[in-house]
């Protein structure tokens, strides 16, 4: 079970809600992903305009918790500011914090994501920051009272997958709080991957909404993520140079 | 469906049958795997001398199929040898051409492959032969008339992945023939990115046998299958270089 | 011409100092390796202490510029105290700082990384500072005035070359002042695929000071780096996923 | 040195001839790179046509030693006309055998160089065979009697470089005779890891002549081949997952 400041979900993929070709597609992907965490960006989103439609008409909210994420925000006060929006909807205290420091990578500002996220904790959010793969800035976050970390794999958008699976690791052996693996992931494989190298759950949007099937993909992050989960705690063979027979022939004789 | 030479399987994993802790957890991770096809190397099995014990008792034969391995053999005579002992038994007629040229790496000779492959044909098997991920010697062995070519990722029981998934998917482009990428899977990843580079199946043995949980790697194997096999079907996002925001902002003002 | 803070360099090898066999061997690698920088850790050396031998009596002070690192530091004002310390000396006014944010990693402390460059700034120093593969973060650090930005590979005397070669691409497109890739290098190869990339020069130690044998590998690496730059300024070919004949055969007939 | 046949050569870099801008660059290109063996097409030279102007009035004959190639055949019985062509031009006694086995890729078959080679060798010429990365396939080449193995990168023209560093140390191990690493090689980075992984030499043509500055590339592949057999010589460090501290602070005090 994934848990996030004491919450539980049984399902290990966040799913974002950005980008389906359409509400019905975006609906049927949510339902196959079996997703129990759904993200969606305030700025985007009439949550907290109840006059105006808004994509949670297609959402069972009920079953489904709301990760509002503060994208487009540049400063740790407009995060700030965006949380409280969401917030103010009455529909969630869990609040992903994104203040991109980049246009051309949207990578994250480490320092302005440390601000809002110990403002944040303060307002007494749940606080899961969207982060780079900076070893020591992940455990800042952590100290701070982060209920989670969640280090990008690749830029946003980019389906790069996992770059530096090394750093990856080094975040997940010193977290005590869950690692979720956020931005970059574009395949199946990619999310087996975060899953096996020990990764608490995987943040995905794009690899779904714009697959050219997003409800199969959807299904294939669902599995892929249950079967890196079950590789990590089966714990894989070790990597050898040279070859190991299957069968070793000593003592064969024909 | 998996298609070899007219037989359908709904499985796309084939399973080993070596070097488990005992034959308990062979039979359960045979089990859990969902394999229809399983793999066991003639040598080591009395299937043709029925007075001896031997694995099959724990197989349920109506079940599965089954695909010895000519694994030992150093030449084409003995590859072509062990066929027809393992066809004596009745068993079987398919089989997994293993002719190895090199004691330590355990690849695969070539030139023995395609003579045992082209002498097994004429005798009315079906034949899978395991090749190097040589392009022009997998299209070399299709035109032979093999049922299927089997790549290895990398040396077998090496558990290093595919190394190559270049030659893998020339050779699953230019192959009408079931392409199984056989040996070097060591993890689910591997596995899910054979398939979602669009091979048929997977065979793998020891990533399955010797991980500390045989039972709940297998289970995690067939998800990973599944989940690569869904993935090529749904089509993933291409690469690029730089980010992509899942929520673009343009219009947007807060 | 390598220029940091308006002084020039030939030579794009900033060689460290540390961990050689011996004291001749230290002298000759670093003759052969051409460096015009060599880098020691001021809480190692005895500069500051007069009357006690150090290293500098193996080194042509004349030839070379001193970069005295802060290593062992853990929080920006022990930094800012090595390098007050390191330039009381009279020898230098460039300073690496380093501040290290994990015993075990040796990965950097964003924070007080960021903190000891602006000191260190103040008080008229040359800072080049050793951070991290974060593109927000180096960018913060030139924004700042330092001199240089001086992202890791991979993690201090692992020899993993470079793991993130999309992060530090996108460091060097941001970057007006140079970047030098630090700690990680493990080879020739390595220190070739910086430059190549676009680095403006490479700091390395234990590759060379602990290859087997140090001296030749100074040679390697001042070649390797000179072959790098000179592939950067003659741009390579594009990658292709297939081929193209290097002598088309159109209108041939034989 | 390198040595083929017991003719002794200083350099390790064999250039080809195709594809420059013009002749003035391949000349100035082939003086930078200190080339001592040449390659080019039979089928596309006029060699054997006296009366025809050719490429090899460019070249300084008595420097360089020249390596005609059989690219363009696509069987044995081709390349064996093809080398006869080129001897007969009494300028020449080596060949390197290329037959090609696949259009889009330009991947070698196995089956016709193994002939041509065996062929080509009764006949008394210096054989060298362009081959795929298949281990056991280049065994046999050597076990035939050729005077070196020549196992692609990656497709010619391709420019991704080592794509399976295994395989190709796999050959190295079990060589006697030289390793040329031939096709594939984009940069000087690619060029110093072979090199660095022990090949005896390393063939390229694209790289060079299809670069923006093919002159200062070829210099620039020169010093990497340089770089990473001296690299090869003085053996790396090994890789290691976490860091090492190149100034240990143990019995420090500041």
């Amino acid at each position: 079970m994934l848990t996030i400041n004491g919450k539980q979900f049984k399902s290990r993929l966040l799913l974002g809600t950005g980008k389906y070709p359409n509400f019905d597609i975006q609906k049927k992907a949510v339902e196959m992903a079996e997703s129990e965490i759904l993200t969606f960006t305030v700025r985007r989103m009439n949550i907290y305009e109840p006059s105006q439609p808004n994509f949670l008409e297609n959402i069972d909210i009920d079953r489904v918790s709301l990760l509002p994420n503060t994208a487009g925000a540049k400063t740790a006060e407009e995060a700030v500011r965006h949380a409280k929006l969401a917030r103010a909807s009455g529909l969630c205290d869990m609040i992903k914090v994104e203040v991109i420091g980049c246009n051309k990578t949207l990578l994250p500002d480490p320092i302005e994501t440390l601000k809002a996220t110990e403002e944040l904790l303060k307002e007494g959010f749940t606080v899961l920051p969207y982060t780079s793969d900076d070893v020591v800035l992940a455990r800042k976050l952590e100290e701070l009272g982060a209920h989670a970390v969640m280090p990008g794999a690749s830029p946003i958008g980019s389906g790069q997958g996992i770059i530096n699976p090394l750093n990856l690791s080094f975040i997940i052996e010193q977290s005590k709080v869950p690692v979720i693996v956020d931005a970059g992931i574009g395949s199946p494989t990619d999310a087996a991957y975060a899953m096996e190298l020990g990764a608490d759950a995987v943040l995905l949007n794009t690899a779904v909404s714009r697959a050219k099937d997003p409800v199969k993909m959807a299904k294939a992050m669902r599995l892929a993520i249950e079967a890196g989960r079950l590789g990590y705690e089966a714990e894989r063979i070790p990597k050898k140079r040279t070859a190991t027979a299957s069968s070793p022939m000593e003592g064969m004789s024909i």
